[in-house]
């Protein structure tokens, strides 16, 4: 073929492996190669390596935050080992992720991350029965054969409601994502324990639920206002917390001073708001990374052990709940089991 | 195989091509296509299609909010067409963007959209001999034989200056990204162009370069505040114009009374602030939509000749330098060419 295109072999396997040539020379061995009936196809010598070269990443809603400091953890992760990365947008919808996941036995990635909203039993027999490796972030049922990376909201949450009461708040109110969600009913779950084992009552004037999207959330905490009189606010995530902030300045409550406001997942949003919201974080980059390094090992050795592994919250505080100002400018960070503030990395980056 | 794996040939068949079957039919049929050396594999099948199912999308940083409007409106229309989409996120480096679209001689999807921040000749080299369409959202040569969808946004900076120059504003500061970036070229020369044709001397201390970014944003807008005395600043993305915001109500100064702010792009991030912010749109989502559209077009007919498209800038006044108060809550949009305001239909979504 590089004989009937003019070409040096050199050459012609260049453009055939689609790493080089000039656009004349490129333009010559395609030409040849459509005339032998040759396919110029990376695909075709796959199926000897039976490896692409690629690991994909299955998140719902790509414009969270949340969601972007997990990609982007990721794809260092996974571009450090050569492969490229595809990000697909499932919307949440239970039917398009378990497609994704039983398009895998097409073998058209070498692996795949997949963050469910819900885990259905769908999920699992379609990753169970995957020829090609799946990680799971998020909550799985305790005996489910799957490498796992997981957080505990529940316990997050208490962190946030712990930090609030030891400011002196009385009345938390709690604006969350729907309840059929796995990390609404965590959260709910969670917020309630944290108040019973302070001995306090839970108000359900105090307790809202819209989405976790920022209007939703700005509707909600208006909603909230209007029936009951809170001095805290702690948000489901923190498009919601930018919502409730939202609609807290245009009631014009001061933050944090009549009403204190803690969001979670710590995402980029919550230093963008002024003034800076606290935040719980639930280890998003760490998620990802530690998912990604899952995945590349089980793809070096199909033969491991399901692994399942759990990174601790902790609680970012920031301006929007800083009422003893004992937190500087920079931050401060509080570990789970632990009381002791010591400064955030992460709000030092800035 | 079906024998071999003792089910039907109908169930054998569905198992082979990716489309179901029970946790224990694919066990049987996956080791029986074992033994007899069947590779299970999609791809092989795309041999003979010569259609993958799949559409990518190269952008630079999928943080980007300006990016995640015109990823969705991408995504809505390549799912139509029964597609998946890929989101490739390259950094904006010329080289990983470059290999992306020389990786397109495999074949391995069947179209690309690329929003390079620059664009090389090694683009151009690279989408002109790729044997897959490729569709560029951003400025092109104008005589590149390629699909391309693009704004002006140069005319969307002279928006925002007129605007403010109208409202009595007449020190208004400047805040860009790097000047070797084709948007921060765009738009510093639109500035300069916006000042001279209203007979204004362009002030270089009132000009301040950054990075597209919130921390390098607020960081610039500071350095400007810090040497001059701006009565209104733009920013020359959204990011970048949160980051003035912080900046400024740090220092106290209020907006829009003090300093009017307007930023660009009109992202959700614009209405997530406090004030909302009033913003110049490109047309993301306009333009990701349209791409899309010319892709799937290609895909079906590839002799078509090379088509342009340009989506006009349009702006959303909104609280941020709403001086007269005219914008209602909802807002207001001033389209290219006309100063008539009408009420801005992305603002009255929330």
């Amino acid at each position: 073929m590089a004989a009937r295109a003019g070409v040096s072999i050199a050459s012609a396997s260049r453009v055939l492996n689609g790493i080089g040539g000039s656009a004349e020379t490129v333009r010559k061995v395609r030409a040849a190669a459509a005339e032998v009936g040759y396919v110029p196809n990376a695909i075709a010598r796959s199926l000897q390596s039976q490896r692409t070269g690629l690991v994909a990443l299955a998140v719902a809603d790509i414009g969270n935050p949340v969601y972007v400091a997990m990609m982007r953890a990721i794809e260092a992760v996974v571009a450090s080992s050569g492969r490229q990365l595809l990000v697909h947008a499932t919307g949440g919808e239970v039917a398009s992720e378990t497609a994704l996941l039983r398009r895998l036995a097409n073998r058209y990635v070498d692996g795949m991350i997949v963050s469910p909203i819900r885990i259905t039993d769908e999920h699992l027999d379609a990753i169970v029965v995957s020829p090609v490796p799946v990680v799971v972030v998020g909550q799985l049922p305790a005996d489910a054969p799957v490498d796992n990376v997981r957080t505990d909201s529940r316990s997050g949450v208490a962190l946030a409601v712990d930090h609030l009461l030891a400011a002196g708040r009385q009345r938390i109110g709690f604006v969350n994502g729907p309840l059929d969600t796995v990390p609404g009913a965590a959260r709910d779950a969670g917020f309630r324990a944290a108040l019973t084992s302070h001995g306090i009552p839970v108000d359900e004037r105090l307790i809202e639920v819209g989405d976790f999207q920022y209007a939703a959330g700005r509707a909600a905490a208006a909603r909230l206002l209007a029936r009951a009189d809170p001095d805290a606010l702690l948000c489901a995530n923190d498009l919601i917390a930018v919502g409730a902030l939202h609609a807290l300045l245009t009631e014009e409550r001061r933050v944090p001073q009549d009403v204190a406001l803690v969001g979670m997942d710590d995402t980029e949003l919550a230093q963008m708001a002024f003034p800076q919201l606290s935040s719980v974080s639930l280890g998003s980059a760490t998620r990802g990374r530690r998912a990604a390094e899952l995945l590349l090992e089980r793809i070096a050795d199909p033969d491991l052990p399901p692994r399942r592994e759990h990174v601790a919250p902790s609680l970012a505080v920031r301006a929007s709940s800083d009422l003893a100002g004992t937190a500087s400018r920079a931050g401060m960070r509080i570990e789970q089991g632990g009381r002791a503030p010591e400064p955030s990395t992460q709000g030092r980056r800035r």
